[in-house]
């Protein structure tokens, strides 16, 4: 697999089965979004939790994998829930705070038009290393 | 909606998409489960980081929820993944570590059969306090 | 105790044990400051990293009940290290990412010249919520 | 430095300026433990919680070099303060919950007598892979 090539959600993974897209990946940088259903709420129909941290995980995995040589897997993933979303469209955003040989750490903050819903620091290490 | 009616996960919620149950809740105790499917997956055929934080954040959601009055949600989830998995069952239990009026710390493991793959700590804010 | 009097760490406590200074405090930003002395160092003649964290623990709670009505403190802080440092003098910016009623989210990094060393993050709850 | 040489904390570092000590250390495990002083406090008399982070910090460090070949730093500490304590004496007992070759994550678990007062990740890079 060449890491330049993976520039959208592979078809049948986790991140299609709750519809997330890539928008636009370069280095250093990935921006995905997400069209708000009722299958991404919780019971009181707010979105999920697990859809914030699954978003950054997903957009950081592929962010760090296409930004550098190697083979990058999440130890972490770390997130904070600032605001919570009924509908409308999320939109997530991820650059590099270290990229490293062995690991790398990434931030990603997830908007909901003009409000931050939430911020998360996920670490990668390269199985490669 | 009362706390303790809420001994399943919800059809048409996030946590029924992608295949979560509940096995067992009590006061400070719940066990779910997950059997693991492609569509649970990554592009390296491993199970995606965000299927574990989204389970330790509805396990202990609803968790919290049944075992103490109040309208609980998640501000934060910190989850530690220990060891991929690629088939099997994924079983979550999770229990409380501190339950104060304003904010509960809970920690979720998630195994698959000996090993342990993943643990979780959310900590929930009462919207009623 | 007017929080608007907390413009430097108290004599007597630890901040000053360590050498913690106050550079600028107002509302929503801290700056504070610490010269690099041998007693700040792990045995490998680097910074402790307790350095770091007790560094945007201090900062943070004291901005936090700077800007904010009520009575702050930290339950939980979570660092990243992110470039080790051996002397010189280490800075510490700290900014608010959300300020509800009953929690406090800020962010705080901490530089050595040009070079950032750390990041945490630290969650206030207030008691009199 | 041989790794097992580490079994107190090293005089004129940062643990000896505010008092740490050492009392148990073998392979996957060290207790530690520190008696409060009104240097450990912040301004409303309660144990710093960088106290807290820091001697989690240093156990894990001196337990995850003492437990593995390598030079082993922390790249996170993550710590949640459960209790606050003004007084007696501070025991940190720490156990890795993952030991791989690149990466170690330890657990911390601080009490003051019966309560735990603060639980802490931290996670350790290994400088030699």
């Amino acid at each position: 697999m060449n890491n330049k090539d993976m520039i959208q959600f592979v078809d049948g993974t986790f991140d299609s089965l709750y519809g997330h897209k890539v928008i636009d990946i370069k280095e250093k940088y990935i921006k995905t979004e997400l069209t708000i259903k009722s299958d991404h709420h919780q019971p009181m129909g707010l979105v999920h939790g697990g859809v914030y941290s699954s978003m950054a995980e997903a957009a950081i995995s592929y962010g760090a994998n296409f930004s550098q040589e190697g083979v990058w897997v999440g130890v972490n993933n770390n997130t904070d829930f600032i605001k919570s979303s009924q509908q409308g469209k999320l939109v997530c955003e991820a650059e590099p705070i270290k990229m490293g040989k062995r690991s790398q750490l990434w931030e990603a903050k997830i908007y909901n038009g003009e409000n931050i819903c939430a911020i998360s620091k996920v670490r990668l290490s390269n199985l490669n290393a």
